[in-house]
């Protein structure tokens, strides 16, 4: 019988985690700025009965994630600083330890807007599609708030 | 189209959140001691999208979670204090931002005995076995390091 052998502590210290390098948040042509992320499990072959990963990310301050959206939805916790994430059409502003929730089709994008880093913990499908950024017709068509449209960046 | 209605944050202030009722870690007869558990994302009608559900538990001083394994993956970070886990046969200690995985089948058990409380998020799948509590046979038989013998609460 497997006892666990795979089961393993990652130490972290002031948010970087052993053995877990830092990365680009993402390869394309997405636009944001800023953003690094840690994929902290799910990722690693001794990890494969995940059907879910863990990642973190940090938006420095000024920073921001891509303007998108996907079917598979997210989970989110903050755990460093704060900012600010368009939900489709509203504006919340985020805190330690808040969670967001971010169902499919979902536009959003998360602001590091306070002056200070944000950083959150994100949790997602293993197998996933991949995120849509829309373009200007779309993004008339969908968002109607002056405020959201204002902040978006693109 | 959906443009996520769902979607929401759940606002946060010193570990307690809008909303989110602290409960019974467990309601069988499990032994455990000060353990509460926040049912943050996946549990309520409208987050049936997701696939996994995201808690936090939180561990008294003094308190432990009940010796336990199941199938089922964990994956778990810690948000608040420090502790110890029992992982199979090893100890760990745990400090702010660790990460912990947790194999199926593995022997685990979390234990708030640094003289503060240990808070940790934990992901698991939606559908999951139930865990299993090894009697004392079944401990000998899989568990021989002394340390943990000796640090096991049932």
């Amino acid at each position: 019988m497997d006892m666990g052998n795979n089961s393993k502590v990652i130490k972290c210290s002031d948010y970087e985690w052993n053995g877990v390098s830092r990365k680009e948040y993402k390869d394309d042509s997405s636009c944001f700025k800023g953003v690094h992320r840690y994929s902290l499990l799910g990722e690693e072959s001794d990890e494969l009965e995940l059907t879910f990963q863990t990642r973190y990310f940090e938006v420095e301050a000024g920073g921001y994630t891509s303007f998108e959206y996907h079917r598979h939805p997210h989970s989110v916790v903050i755990i460093r600083g704060g900012g600010t994430v368009i939900l489709g059409d509203t504006l919340h502003e985020l805190s330690l330890h808040d969670v967001v929730y971010i169902s499919p089709n979902s536009l959003h994008q998360f602001h590091a807007d306070r002056g200070k880093r944000l950083g959150f913990l994100c949790t997602v499908d293993r197998y996933r599609d991949r995120p849509t950024l829309p373009d200007v017709d779309e993004i008339k068509q969908k968002v109607q708030s002056p405020a959201v449209l204002d902040k978006i960046k693109r």
